[in-house]
């Protein structure tokens, strides 16, 4: 029998949910919801559209809801309500207020016996997982995450907000020297400035002061005012043809000791490179979509994170074809 | 309550799973057992030893005990036998007959309410959670498993054996382009000669004849006719001085593509490189005792493998600070 998913928000990553069930053997998409009218929602495979007020009326029709909301106004709301009637799925990533989260949607599904998955995606959840096995591994050691290359959306949105600019794009950059001497178990002290580097590019409104704006986007507090940041002016037309992707990545490194005196040195090494942010996303919660329905099979209720669940969980595969194959 | 950990065997992986249970806050290491006599072996930390023939009296007073013996005699013989009294961790890497290990193991330890988790160590173990996992997320794609730089024991002593040879090492090599290849999303098919090469240091004997060792060393039949092998010719004091040590690594690349019509390609990289492999296998090894510990106190008996467990049963932190520090 298939396990029948629901995809709860039709934008990025809704739509990266609904190509990845086609590479699932063992699922199948059954709908969308979506706060828009339903009607003018057309989805990429054809799938139904329904309204998300609906969505609690198909908790027999549906075995897991993948959320796809935004983490600051969405999910938090989402998550626990939908998570009463239905095992949900969702990539909350709002990294200080997970705990939280956890708790609000532990509530709502362990009292209802559904299974709940929360914050996986790659940072946090892919990451996560790297960081948890890799300090238990070398339990004496330094974990140190870099992130890009790749395009950071609020710091792209940050750009254009700044008066005289028309379309801007950001790309997060990891200092190579920095990253070479944690490879080189260094375990170096670094701030801010010494781990990553923010490349702009702008496209500027006729008649603005190029200076003016580049010395606005650097100066910029939170955002760019504790980075070397590089702003290249553009035209729309290359902006357009050259950097209109959403790639990501990055890189969890830990660097530990061991021995009688710490003489070994050992290093563990993560590294996600992407072309789509979304779509491997998207691909991560489908896969935890599979282990809450697994979970809830067996009658593990409550909420649960990247953290909590086997491994063996997330696969299609049996038990023992993966004990053959993988070990 | 510290948890109260055994060590069955006591060669370069005992003697490191001695040294990183030091650095564990939960677990302490109880006494060591031996096959020798346990006089005539002295521990680096002060351990007390043991008869192994006593071992299976120590159920009170061991929780886990970590098998430190060998994969081709040793564990499929000590894992069933412990695992029926005590709960056992060990690190069988005879891949082809991991099936069979676990079964076995698994009769043991279930019917007796212990756990015993089996084949944990970097490969099997880390690099198949890592296959596990990023197989999961990239359904649509190639894995590859890349090993070395490091020291093959096998190969070395292969080498050894050869006339002539007095002493040697030989170090396993990825072969750069095929890495790069991998790395740029190519899903390239690789012959065993495209994915590896060989180095060899080898002293020779007193009048022995280096062409002749050298087209020996080359043709060897499994060990080296497949692959581009290197012999270097040193003398023993550079071989003492510069190849002492077993360092060792190693690469697991995933390699998938998303989207509508695979038009985005995404790379996940799991990549270790070890100055000690005996020691790095050992912290794995520690790691998963402290899980079987856990496991067993839920109540779960049975043989378990790396895929099977929640990362999060590996750590000696609490589950309410791993969320808050790592997701």
């Amino acid at each position: 029998m298939s396990i029948r998913v629901g995809i709860f928000g039709y934008g990025n990553l809704g739509k990266g949910v609904e190509l990845a069930l086609q590479n699932q053997p063992d699922m199948q998409a059954v709908c969308v919801f979506t706060r828009r009218d339903p009607k003018s929602v057309k989805t990429l495979t054809g799938l139904p559209v329904y309204a998300a007020a609906d969505a609690a009326n198909f908790a027999d029709k549906i075995d897991v809801m993948i959320l796809c909301g935004g983490s600051s106004t969405d999910l938090p709301v989402q998550t626990p309500n939908l998570g009463k009637t239905i095992c949900v799925v969702d990539s909350f990533d709002t990294h200080a207020r997970i705990p939280e989260h956890v708790q609000a949607v532990e509530k709502a599904a362990a009292q209802a016996g559904k299974t709940a998955v929360v914050s996986v995606g790659w940072d946090p959840g892919a990451f996560s997982i790297a960081r948890l096995y890799s300090e238990c591994f070398l339990p004496k050691g330094q974990t140190y995450t870099f992130w890009g290359k790749g395009v950071s959306q609020g710091h792209s949105d940050a750009i254009r907000r700044v008066e005289g600019v028309a379309d801007g794009k950001q790309y997060t950059i990891p200092v190579e020297e920095a990253l070479a001497a944690v490879r080189r178990g260094e375990n170096p002290e670094l701030t801010t400035r010494q781990k990553h580097k923010r490349e702009c590019f702008v496209v500027l409104k006729d008649g603005a002061d190029a200076e003016k704006v580049e010395r606005e986007i650097k100066s910029m507090p939170n955002y760019f005012d504790e980075y070397d940041t590089t702003v290249h002016f553009i035209s729309q037309q290359e902006l357009n043809e050259k950097h209109a992707g959403l790639p990501h990545g990055g890189v969890v490194i830990r660097s530990g000791k061991t021995g009688m005196n710490g003489e070994n040195n050992h290093t563990v090494e993560y590294a996600l490179k992407l072309d789509s942010n979304a779509e491997f996303t998207s691909s991560v919660l489908v896969a935890y979509a599979r282990a809450a329905y697994k979970l809830n099979a067996k009658g593990v209720y409550g909420c649960k994170t990247a953290l909590d669940i086997p491994p063996v969980d997330l696969s299609f595969e049996s038990r023992d074809d993966l004990l053959k194959k993988l070990l």
